[in-house]
């Protein structure tokens, strides 16, 4: 961790060693035992890493405790984990290999800060990423900003921008389980129940991301928002329009959740060529994505099953 | 800009276009108006970088507005330009070259976005390093966690780790300046003071990072948190002590401001080779670092004119 930054000629007593403290325990947690040979992590003024290769990628996100995780219904450490999970996703939405991450957290005094970071530690392990460095900062909202860095060799990342008319449009997974999990959580579920565990502990779906860029498919971003307002996203970023046939809903979500539910973190893929990516997919081990429609020339045309899809899901209020 | 996440199922209205405005107008002030060929920006789910040479740097501040900056002195903007300037600073204190910034803000609903992203695109600019990407959520504080990525051609990062009994320590220029500004401007000095000026808008000292390393000095930090906080840090990781002669205070600062003051970002310089940094510094054009002590073997000597020098400076209360 490096040490904060803070305003001048504040004297240091107490609060110095327990800064300290904190910081090394936080170390201990989400620190890997084995930095590899020629990388820094937490400790220096910036983390070093090993050389990337190909491009670059970098993404950052913020989760607020109360903002984007109900903190009536979770504890603490499930917002580091989403958190983690999030942003790793973008580097999943471009078939990126992840490298590293950042995390700057922002606390009150007495926030249980070893919770909180068990979860981040959790998210980077379950992604196979190390936290390279963080920083720590009093603030009147449990805030975890996260930075993630991946690399893409051979001829880069996927982008939303390269959709066109005749692809077909698939998904790695039906949708809805995340918002069905929240549902159920708020009607009495247990923490551990499938869908519940969806919403607290999502999947970036990272593989999936690395074998689509191998198939050279032409689009693809993460359903963050909900279907509903990402593939809108999608095709307005390469001036495109679509017709879904179907939005598939997990098992125990609505079709409105399904739709709009957001926080799945599935890949929706965009590619002319169906059959080499589920080659692929099936070599690697994944399940086949499922094909939802395909991708029109009319901008304006946003279609499901003839009606018209309307924008919506979730956006802050500013 | 990428989509904040959230909470899902929340049904959008006009919020929706409020956010979409406010993330245009402010990718309208931070982006630049050329992307470099082969790089994306804002507006995917990642933004990519051409390929790094050597070492990647990555480092994480946040800066959270009344805590690291006084909201009744100071405006929002100046918020944005130290947070930037702190984290730039964080590369120059390992001798990289800045390559890109992400900025993931919390505000509350009504804060002057374009204000605070202005002071932000003013410290990138003033860097000469791309704001690539960034997030935007509500939250109760207006914080900004602002992460840097940098590169390290070459023999690679000057770390802390690297001081050796015998050498000499050096420092970029004299100290106390944003200390002594935050003091003058609480009894009334006006917004352009020079003074005042260096705490509201520090300068990382990148290319006096770039020439140590040239000159492949031992060791090198950032002065953030006060010289007498920082330097023991840098003997901490380098297991050694230190004896200082003289600490060179700004005029207009007090010696108490100039050594535990923090906020300088002048760069601490440990060599075994003053005389080649010198020449390097000069043929660049860059102001001769000032000598101020030497490494000694014994880790717990730290001394300051045969005194023994407490570790002190700005740290947060957790």
């Amino acid at each position: 961790m490096n040490a904060t930054d803070g305003p001048p000629g504040v004297p240091l007593g107490e609060p110095v060693r327990r800064e300290d403290d904190i910081l090394e325990r936080i170390a201990a947690i989400v620190g890997r035992r084995n930095t590899p040979v020629g990388e820094v992590h937490v400790g220096d003024d910036a983390a070093v890493l090993a050389p990337f290769v190909g491009q670059t990628l970098v993404s950052t996100d913020t989760a607020v405790w109360g903002v984007h995780l109900d903190a009536t219904l979770f504890p603490l450490e499930d917002l580091g984990f989403k958190a983690v999970a999030a942003a790793v996703s973008d580097l999943a939405a471009m078939g990126a290999r992840a490298r590293a991450i950042v995390v700057a957290v922002t606390a009150p005094p007495g926030t249980d800060l070893e919770e909180l970071h068990r979860g981040i530690a959790d998210a980077a392990s379950a992604t196979d990423c190390p936290i390279v460095g963080g920083d720590l900062s009093v603030g009147r909202d449990v805030a975890v900003a996260v930075t993630v860095l991946g690399e893409c060799p051979g001829k880069g990342a996927v982008l939303r921008s390269g959709a066109q008319p005749g692809d077909q449009i698939l998904i790695t997974g039906p949708l809805g389980r995340s918002a069905a999990g929240l549902r159920l959580r708020r009607t009495g579920a247990g923490l551990d129940h499938p869908l519940v565990v969806a919403h607290r502990r999502p999947w970036p779906r990272l593989a999936e991301g690395v074998a689509a860029r191998s198939a050279a498919v032409h689009a693809m971003m993460d359903v963050s928002d909900g279907l509903a307002l990402d593939l809108h996203r999608l095709c307005d970023a390469s001036a495109v329009g679509f017709e879904l046939d179907d939005v598939p809903a997990a098992e125990g979500a609505t079709a409105e959740e399904a739709l709009s539910g957001g926080e799945d973190y599935e890949l929706l893929i965009v590619t002319d060529a169906p059959a080499r990516l589920d080659l692929i997919f099936h070599s690697r081990g994944l399940a086949a994505p499922l094909a939802i429609g395909r991708i029109v020339a009319d901008r304006a045309t946003r279609g499901l099953r003839g009606a018209h899809l309307e924008r919506r899901g979730w956006q802050h209020s500013l």
